[in-house]
């Protein structure tokens, strides 16, 4: 039964990750629209390489010169003239800057016919960076937010604020040129000026938001770096056009499609999950321990992003926690398996996409000594799930629509 | 919308409790039984009184004499000659301690036809108990285990160690008189070992398990208790005849009833939850946003029994901290409520026996001065529940089978 669920989990992962390839959202946004000047490009985040090939494949030659920027390992051969950069993420380097400087330059100089086409994914926060303050400023706060547990909209609040191209300041700085924007969402509910802290924007985020979020986490911030907090980001742009294409709805929709082509009956349990991920997985497991007697196989999804609470100094990511964390709920259950995964491949800072556990993963565990409660608290999910084969692999993807958690339950008899 | 949202919460907390009272499930489980000797009743926990006075509308004067040991505030009146007795909960206090004694007395000197009528509910770990350690010292133990968020499993697996009353030793003091004993769960799956710590139940956790349990909280313990925690408690008992019912799945399948009758499609999601109450709120607030555009009503339903993690020293309850961690995920949505509540009509230590939010709630929070995440950091969810209207009162229900959390949506038009 185990190997069947582990193949299943499997074949959703593909299938799922297969339906939201941005390649197709970019070639629709960019049919039947002609630019009239000199077109250049920017892609930035974890799917800036396959959106840019889209558009290139698209465009051919009408496009005169691009820049992508995206995370380590994420380029997959040369496109055309365009200049492919690779820099760090979720914490910006010097890679990161130098990219983003390498952009800027590339979109100087335009005119008001011209065209800045820049095509935007998740990631683009620590990617597409030129901070306001010293680097090591800007590292040292992304990693408290990281560390205090802050989400993904508290962190862009403060973040664009410290930087020369985030909340809309880029599309200042392509003016007098026109930007067409394709956004690939990231972010529950597709706010705009949150997805990769919305470079072409108007912030919606305010000034006295972004102090409250220093004041919640207690940040420790120098006087300069707090004056840049009070400072109001650009609130309309009249130079850009924005396209806004995929979202965890589809990841969600394609997942369900691949689980009721395996035979399970679909039911989606939501798309805007945004709690901790050790208790989404409790969360699954026990809905899964409540239909064990299920007539019919069934697969219950959660889509969103989940967020990790740092306890301890191991290895993982929200997706193999928050299936962890369901091993113990579900331990004995002979139908029953939770897997999570992130659409891009790359679940934390790690090679896994993700984490796959079933009624068998407690007793794996004890066996090789470990327990579910200590490895959380570690936060070390990727080192216990190595070892009962919980890791599933996709390698980079090529896009970026947050996670999908999958609990399927066959009956006993089957 | 929010009004009548409100009533429906109502509707639905009362109409769960009064299907779960105990006064049937007694009857059921007493009809027919015929007593060869004297009997003698000893009833234990949130739900004792009214289960003894089920106990006395049945068997009338068959029962001899009877000690009621129940928390305070929850006896209604006199039953017959049986001795009423309030004591502390969820911590034990002297009058636990007296209690206990008194009913120890009363099952002395039995004779192996005689009967002891051990009727059995939730809240019975605290209520029953003689200490094999200094008071102080069993409090501080429970305290320790309360404030580090450790199950109700794993309290009981240490506390039944410390004690001459649990893990199967009342039993084994009421020898050779026979235990005829009737339980009402408040455990999720119903270990009868594990239920009040299981005074009349052969005892499944292990000395080993109890020390695993004082290292992974790392318990600060005398060597005395120590050497308790190393010492076996019965595991088999031949004068014991065991009845168990009501359950948190009869509590779902109520609300669930009363939530059809009001017009909501019932979806109960799980009954077994037992995650964080914050998150489990947070997870309920995405699933209804998601189902936000739905073309009919809809209930969805979780069961268990939800942990707290203590970070603050406010005032509240698992229950009301679930319901208020709902209320930014459905902070303006005109349809939805969640609402959380114990089938004792007691959460925690306050006199509320749940809460409520709804798409308002946040809102008028943050009027009042309050924002969710300071007052869940303070665990302080009474007081911010009491402003915005959203405490559910019942008090003592004479019932105890776990919570359910129930979140509503209905479509915006309706």
């Amino acid at each position: 039964m185990h190997t069947l669920l582990r193949s299943h989990a499997e074949t959703v992962v593909q299938a799922s990750i297969a339906a939201v390839q941005p390649d197709g959202a970019v070639r629709r946004a960019l049919s039947g629209i002609s630019f009239p000047g000199r077109v250049v490009l920017v892609s930035v985040g974890k799917a800036a390489w396959q959106m840019a090939k889209a558009a290139h494949d698209c465009l051919g030659g009408r496009i005169e010169r691009g820049a992508v920027i995206t995370k380590y390992g994420h380029v997959k051969g040369p496109i055309g003239n365009f200049a492919c950069y690779e820099a760090g993420h979720p914490v910006p380097d010097a890679n990161s800057f130098l990219a983003t400087q390498a952009a800027l330059d590339l979109v100087s100089g335009l005119g008001p016919k011209d065209t800045v086409l820049f095509l935007l994914s998740g990631g683009g926060s620590a990617l597409f960076e030129k901070p306001l303050v010293p680097a090591e400023t800007l590292q040292d706060v992304t990693a408290q937010l990281l560390a205090c547990g802050a989400d993904i909209v508290e962190m862009n609040t403060v973040r664009k604020r410290l930087s020369a191209v985030k909340g809309g300041r880029f599309a200042s700085l392509c003016a007098p040129a026109q930007v067409f924007s394709v956004v690939l969402s990231d972010i529950l509910g597709d706010p705009l000026d949150m997805i990769a802290s919305g470079p072409a924007a108007p912030d919606a985020s305010t000034s006295a938001e972004a102090v409250a979020v220093a004041k919640k986490y207690a940040l420790r911030l120098t006087p300069e770096t707090l004056a840049l907090l009070e400072t109001e980001t650009p609130k309309s742009l009249s130079n850009v056009t924005t396209q806004i294409t995929g979202s965890v709805r589809e990841l969600c929709a394609a997942a369900a499609r691949s689980c009721a082509s395996l035979g399970y009956a679909p039911v989606l349990l939501t798309d805007r999950l945004c709690c901790e991920a050790r208790e989404a997985g409790s969360f699954l497991a026990s809905v899964l321990r409540t239909h064990a007697d299920c007539e019919t196989p069934t697969a219950f999804l959660a889509g969103g992003e989940t967020v990790v609470r740092l306890t301890g100094s191991g290895k993982g990511g929200r997706n193999q926690e928050l299936a962890l964390a369901a091993a113990s709920g579900i331990d004995g259950l002979p139908g029953a398996c939770v897997f999570s995964f992130g659409s891009d491949g790359t679940d934390g800072p790690t090679d896994a996409a993700g984490g796959y556990v079933d009624g068998g993963t407690a007793a794996a565990l004890k066996a090789a000594g470990l327990d579910v409660f200590s490895v959380l608290r570690e936060n070390d999910s990727y080192h216990a799930l190595e070892k009962t084969g919980g890791l599933l692999f996709t390698g980079p993807t090529g896009t970026n629509v947050n996670d999908v958690a999958v609990a399927l339950i066959r009956p006993e008899k089957m």
